[in-house]
């Protein structure tokens, strides 16, 4: 039998994950995907992926290869990977890939959404889904008469206007985490949309961010900045010179929480030629 | 010092919860509240609710009153609760009530929500908040050329139709728990809605109902006999012969699972003149 690609689409609640990559004695997307492929195919298989995620993110479309002598039609190992994985794990679809597919190198560009609760009060139901920015962020807003559908008060008109200053080629050495080991802090951002209303909530605001490569912890500190912008702590001009070269991590704003953070889905396309959709 | 009347609106997720009322070594809501209200205010308090929820059912807008000689401002009960509460529950706001206020006779309707997933693969981050329907709920339904996007293929109209029907009062003895102790089953509903598109999602399918009384599992049975309409294996005409008396339960469709269900809110009024709005 000759060794096979399979190519996976995979969405995960990062909440009760130590993170994407293997780690021993630790809950792992990668452990427990590794573990569903032995049982499935009785080989020991090390999958390769677009990204890592850290501990807490989601994922609605992280993509996923491996290699396999075990012949099974792509839709069977959907099932069967579904049928073997924990709950808050499932593979959307599989597609067949060349032997030793790099999903890293094929991405062209990774969609991440960042999303905020902006009532006072906190939403049980979203809990892990959501960043609460809790009450009044905004030292300035007034109490609201009833705690009950009152909101933080974030200005977003102006959140919105600097979003449109993420897009481009900028230097994002102020959004990157102290422990962030890349050479160049040079990275692009194609699309950026601050959405209003998300899961047609009116309390809900989504971040929605594409590019070709992001630093450590850079989606979350923008939306950690994006929330000064929007308590009126911090200007679009003092915004545009954080994208500056040698910008200060200190001026930025706080690392929003993990778990608001999904990503969405990786456009692949340096490779596609090679692969056929067959399921 | 003189003993009053506090009205809360509470959120929860249901999921970790065995359902709302104490049970002696069960995590209920009943008890949670109960609990953080004892470490506020030193008192044993026993709550009065709108009405229990199953185990695994959600509430957005729950009703809770109780009695207490604490002092406290109406907002400081919200943010002493929350602060004493699990991360799965919440006060969304109090207000002033007569002592022995009770949220039961003062409930004029009440509204549900039970949501629906339709994709064939499971959506991990919607795990415990939709009945995921599977893979081809219709017989006829062809296999479709990916598995990533598929639906299962309920049609909606029909059961856009069947809804209509509901409205008004009818014998709901054919969608009761068989352990449902009830004397009558004759109810009233207001208004039903089937909502495609919930949470801006293709995929999700959502059904509102108002009324002002329902027996044991009625709104999770009109769930599931909806999606037998949907999957093209109940007639409309079949439907309403359900709504007849001495209709047959085991003709309805199977028990929606709790997870699926939200109470959203309850509407006063009874006693409205009594109370005063305050937070």
């Amino acid at each position: 039998m000759p060794l096979k690609g399979v190519r996976l689409i995979v969405s995960y609640d990062g909440t009760e994950f130590s993170g994407f990559q293997l780690q021993p004695n630790q809950r792992t997307v990668q452990g427990a995907i590794e573990e569903a492929l032995r049982k499935i195919s009785g080989e020991t298989i090390r999958i390769r992926f677009a990204g890592r995620t850290d501990a807490g993110v989601h994922a609605l479309g992280q993509i996923i290869a491996f290699d396999t002598y075990r012949e099974l039609r792509m839709r069977n190992w959907v099932f069967a990977l579904n049928s073997n994985l924990p709950h808050d794990m499932a593979v959307c679809s599989a597609d067949p890939c060349e032997p030793g597919y790099e999903p890293r190198h094929d991405a062209v560009d990774k969609t991440y959404l960042y999303l905020m609760h902006t009532g006072v009060v906190r939403q049980p139901l979203l809990r892990n889904r959501v960043w609460h920015l809790g009450k009044l962020v905004r030292r300035d807003f007034p109490d609201p008469a009833s705690l009950n559908g009152a909101t933080s008060g974030l200005d977003v008109q102006p959140m919105q206007q600097a979003t449109q200053r993420l897009i481009g080629t900028h230097d994002f050495g102020a959004f990157r985490a102290s422990d962030d080991t890349h050479k160049t802090t040079v990275r692009t951002i194609h699309y950026v949309r601050l959405i209003e209303n998300y899961y047609a909530s009116p309390d809900i605001l989504g971040i929605e961010v594409r590019g070709t490569a992001f630093l450590k912890n850079m989606i979350r500190i923008i939306a950690g900045t994006l929330v000064e912008i929007g308590r009126g702590r911090m200007t679009i001009e003092q915004f545009e010179g954080l994208l500056e070269p040698g910008a200060d991590r200190k001026k930025a704003g706080e690392t929003a929480p993990a778990h608001g953070l999904t990503l969405v889905s990786v456009t692949l396309g340096r490779q596609r030629q090679k692969t056929k959709s067959e399921v």
